[in-house]
């Protein structure tokens, strides 16, 4: 079963929040999988959080199991619906 | 085999540019897959790209094949080595 904390999603608090929020997950959480996801421009972070909790916090012990993308529809602050694009990155405790 | 003109390297160019781009790999030149790459704050618009050509232009016709993300090192403009996150996505026409 993967609990919903097991997502991080993406934002623009400070970086090191994301980073630190997705090694707890595998540390004091003692999850299996993490789920990183962010829209549209934030996908560029996503990314970046992801490849320093697999080549530097956690390398050795957590590596990426799947990468999609996809387009969402949304509505912005003008009321008007918009198409975004997205990214889930799946890590996964190495066995 | 890949040739070299079937990456698209995605920048700073009007949107459009790297989308036709990607088009015309498919349909002038008939290339089998195409790689859509880029670097830093640049890799949403290389999502964007992606999405726009598999769920319109060529919708049914191509498919993402394959999503990897890397680090990258750099020499800045201040002549000082930076790492930059990847990533390298691989379209290719449907069977």
């Amino acid at each position: 079963m993967v609990k919903d904390d097991n997502v991080i999603f993406i934002g623009s608090k400070p970086f090191m929040n994301y980073v630190s929020g997705v090694v707890m997950q595998f540390t004091t959480q003692d999850s299996k999988e993490v789920i990183v996801k962010a829209r549209g421009n934030f996908i560029s972070r996503a990314v970046d959080v992801t490849l320093i909790v697999t080549k530097n916090f956690l390398e050795g012990q957590v590596e990426i199991k799947d990468i999609k993308i996809d387009t969402e529809e949304l509505e912005n602050k003008k009321k008007k619906m918009v198409k975004v694009s997205t990214i889930e990155l799946t890590l996964a405790k190495k066995k």
